[in-house]
């Protein structure tokens, strides 16, 4: 066999994306220990399975339709047209690597957005009606949302919006669908009192949503230098080097912010501001400087230090953090490249257009994914229910949906009240005494 | 230094196959966590250890002898004859990259299938004579079908079969040898009542038992794609996706079917049916096409469904369902590739002839696995005894075999009994009462 | 876009840096792992916010300053004096791959040597000095003994001393820092008996451990072959097998010498027997045949056998044995490269003149930590103290750094007290009477 040099471009950019594309697979197991580790144990093995099931319904569902109607043929800006299950005439992607090595980066992706949702409706779903909104999101929600940004002929891009790796298209939407989620959900039964003050409800095991969140960070190496789609890309060093630069910033601000503010350093926040750094950066990580990254990270610290309370004062019960991470990080990373971009940003003296279309586009993306969520949702309330009865959240959604405990060892009746007196000094107790006087 | 296109072409081979080897080695990371996590914890820190083991002495094992009777030059399509301590004259094997570098992915594959065992004897079986167990599967067990199947003179290789990457040659062999070795060893203590019930041993901490899988399923895009041995073969693509294809049709089956039927979809057959699809595919993946490998690992995840409470009622005692996994997913995928292969399978107008080959080269390969375990596990009985006492069992043997316990802040006598009466109502129990009507 | 050769090799150089890069990365999530299981759960989680500190600040800090204290230009051969936020003429480097790619990748190291110190501080420092210290280790400590032994014009390189990857620049370095602190610090409360007898303080999980254990040998398959920077370099196969080799032999020895003198294999010390295996291997790893790779994993074995015991009698306490690891078999491993080393090494005729380089390198580095660390821990304890109060130590640094605790559903009343008399007749209290009899 002949060895070209354009074979061998062909090889090493196809390496490079499988191997990214298995590295953001595995921020599946980061997403499945995060969660679960920030949830009581009793529905600890029932968000694992939903984490699963996007990985099962939902690697297939955007095989058999939701790649089609992300890069299909365009049709009028909204929707890709053919390409189901990954066959038929894709010329028009002008790839250079084989399809199916494309595929199974986008796979990765879609599956991801499906699973920021199984964070915040965790702990009083059901578990059927998830795999319907899992299939839902990977064949419809995310692929439209997906076409308007990344299809050469989506609408957002043919405006020039700039999302490199998706803080607009996988975390501002899979935020803001979580939003709307959890309120055609409701709360977790004894999450609010009827005064409007807030129960801190802690996570079982918080060494293991560390060890999601370390996996998360690792994953992120693929997640963004993995989409230039190309090893040859010489910005792949720098795309890295944002990317960690902004978690690193996020981490630290948080830390700090927390220490300094309540006098110890909140766990749960340092976490998430780690991860509200990668997801901001997300979008410009190819087109800013690395000094932008770490300002970047760090406002994304400090944002989720404010978000996580606010969206307690709205009763928007949302156990892990992901419209907090995922929707106000996305969002703002989205904007942010109309400040920061090297080539448009304001700071750069491209004035306010490349702003303004962020913005629009941040804005489009979000409304739909709140909107056809909250549709979606509203939808299987109707017609299966989507929430389990109080005595199976009392009971836990380990028994009541799947008959089994995350661990068998332990005694239910050995689980502690809801209501954690000695967190009352904490950060997150003084968070709480913030709510409580709303 | 001149960089030619050869030179080019090499490093982009090796960087991945020693990439893949890592991700491969990785995959004992999974297989230490999925298995402790399904077993009670007084025993988890002991199928650690034996997994620990598995990659000292495995790999050392293999370094000496194991990769020199697999892949050293050929006596009669049998065994390996040179190349022990990886020197010597091996230009047999027409390497493009290192020997190293193939040594290091082979070497992940030979503790791969000594690890499959250690999962099915938990809970019961000595550690010291274990060691001896992983030494002789890696040198000998393991290689002796590794050269029938890949050595190029190998007896099956030269018949024509095809196991891409081991459904046969790793699992399917390791899965058998598993049942060998339960037969010899006995089922757990209080595992089978004397009217031929099975009690229900649940696993003490499922969410690390999940982590492990994920871990597996991203090891696994080593594992396939990997074994083209180069970056350069355009179908390393279409492999991953084959095999990531495989795991979601089986995680779902398995998923949806115990839904269905129980009412309440099973975590531990969910896994199951994910790693049964991956196991299933791993002979496949180079040679059908992705809607084949959704056929085949969905299949594989009802077979995972049958197999466990199948194999209960042997009385085979397998804490982790390993046999069902590897055994029967790993022969079903070898087979499977003379029904689905797109050159020589039956549903593409192959006829019957290929499929003959691989149920020959299954059986000849699972026989060979059974028949050598069987023999080793009776010859350390006879010798040093391989199971540890009933008191021991009691005990645990992670204080039995190591003095120490994995959980140190957890009392022993926390524990709860054998018997779950509130697993009755669950699938389990449901597959439990099936083997009780036997 | 023309594709060259040349950059087809930048390329596939790039590639390969920042995956390894990854791997080394992920290696924190390891660490983290490993020294929550190896503590009290009420220290855990602090553990794990000390090692998210040092990928915050630490990242933050080497990019700031650190990566130009080491690789900028060359003054007196002790310090780098430009390169500060990695920008200006760094054209001395003579890198073939971009700037960004080769800082993630030493980035990645000089966490890695601050969080070696944070395990052995566990269960009693104070969190807010120990994010000025790992700002410090990262921003001077770290990057001036990384300018001696790596930077072309540091005065250990001048002198031809070997460390390929960094036993003596990150291990050795880091293990002598962390006797330093120690010494400083103080034991826990409760260690050592008033007769210099020691008291054993399991780790609260130990499969936890382990896992950090299998993820720190899979991101040592970045950290060693990741070294050689560029994937066309013919020996990184060679690299990555002598690696694993070290890593197995260290672990078997470790196994088989407690399973011979106890009767039982201890866990700690097979984890802690392979992880010294590869720090011993870290500097020679390129330059020694892969049966001397097994000889010096072994050696470190046994020298983690002997050396974990050793401390303890110094009253070092090492709550997860980071002196041993990384302190003993680091200086160790780059004294063995001046007898194993194919070129110079003394058994291969190369007579003593690297051998003493060696030590002297070694010597200069370890002195050098210890010396730096012994001075930031005192100025720390003078200005604002580095201990927490004995009434926080006992309530657990989780709930008094932090206000929360690992487990939330745990209760802390039924943590067993730090005697147990069960570990009386295992390998660590076997080790613990001879201590006792010292």
């Amino acid at each position: 066999m002949e060895i070209s040099v354009h074979s061998l471009a062909v090889g090493l950019d196809t390496v490079w994306v499988l191997l990214c594309a298995a590295l953001v697979f595995l921020m599946e197991a980061g997403f499945a220990m995060l969660e679960a580790g920030f949830i009581q144990s009793r529905n600890s093995l029932n968000i694992i399975m939903k984490v699963l099931v996007d990985c099962a319904a939902g690697m297939l569902g955007y095989f058999a339709a939701g790649f089609a109607l992300m890069y299909g043929a365009d049709a009028a800006g909204l929707i890709g047209t053919n390409g189901f299950w990954v066959s038929g005439d894709l010329s028009h992607l002008n790839l250079k690597i084989p399809i199916y090595a494309f595929w199974l980066f986008q796979a990765a992706f879609a599956i991801a957005m499906a699973t920021i949702v199984s964070g915040a409706v965790a702990e009083r779903m059901k578990f059927a009606p998830y795999i319907i909104f899992s299939f839902v999101a990977t064949v419809v929600i995310y692929p439209l949302a997906g076409h308007w940004v990344w299809s050469s002929e989506g609408w957002l891009n043919q405006l020039g919006m700039l999302d490199f790796a998706g803080s607009a298209a996988i975390h501002a939407l899979g935020g803001w669908s979580a939003l709307a989620a959890v309120w055609v959900l409701g709360p977790r039964t004894g999450r609010f009192n009827k005064d409007g003050s807030a129960n801190v409800m802690p996570g079982h095991n918080l060494p293991l949503a560390a060890l999601g969140a370390f996996i998360l960070w690792f994953g992120w190496f693929g997640f963004n230098p993995g989409s230039t789609l190309s090893g040859l890309d010489t910005n792949i060093a720098r795309i890295a080097v944002n990317t960690n630069l902004a978690a690193a910033a996020g981490g630290m601000a948080a830390t700090l912010l927390t220490l300094f503010r309540y006098g110890k350093a909140d766990p749960s926040m340092a976490i998430n501001g780690a991860l509200g750094g990668l997801v901001a950066i997300t979008a410009g990580c190819a087109y800013v400087e690395p000094i932008s990254s770490i300002v970047i990270g760090a406002i994304a610290g400090v944002l989720i230090i404010a978000a996580v309370p606010f969206f307690d004062s709205l009763r928007a019960d949302d156990p892990v953090g992901a419209i907090a991470v995922h929707g106000v990080c996305g969002t703002f990373g989205t904007v942010a490249v109309g400040v920061f971009a090297e080539k448009g940003g304001l700071l750069y003296g491209g004035g306010t257009d490349l702003l303004f279309i962020q913005l629009l586009g941040v804005l489009a993306v979000s409304l739909w994914g709140f909107g056809a969520t909250y549709a979606a949702f509203s939808a299987l309330k109707a017609i299966c229910g989507i929430r389990v009865s109080v005595e199976d959240e009392h009971e836990g959604l380990d028994l009541s949906e799947h008959g089994i405990t995350a661990y068998s060892e332990l005694e239910y009746g050995a689980l502690k009240p809801l209501h954690h007196p000695i967190l009352r000094t904490t950060p997150l107790a003084a968070k709480e005494e913030e709510i409580r006087s709303v």
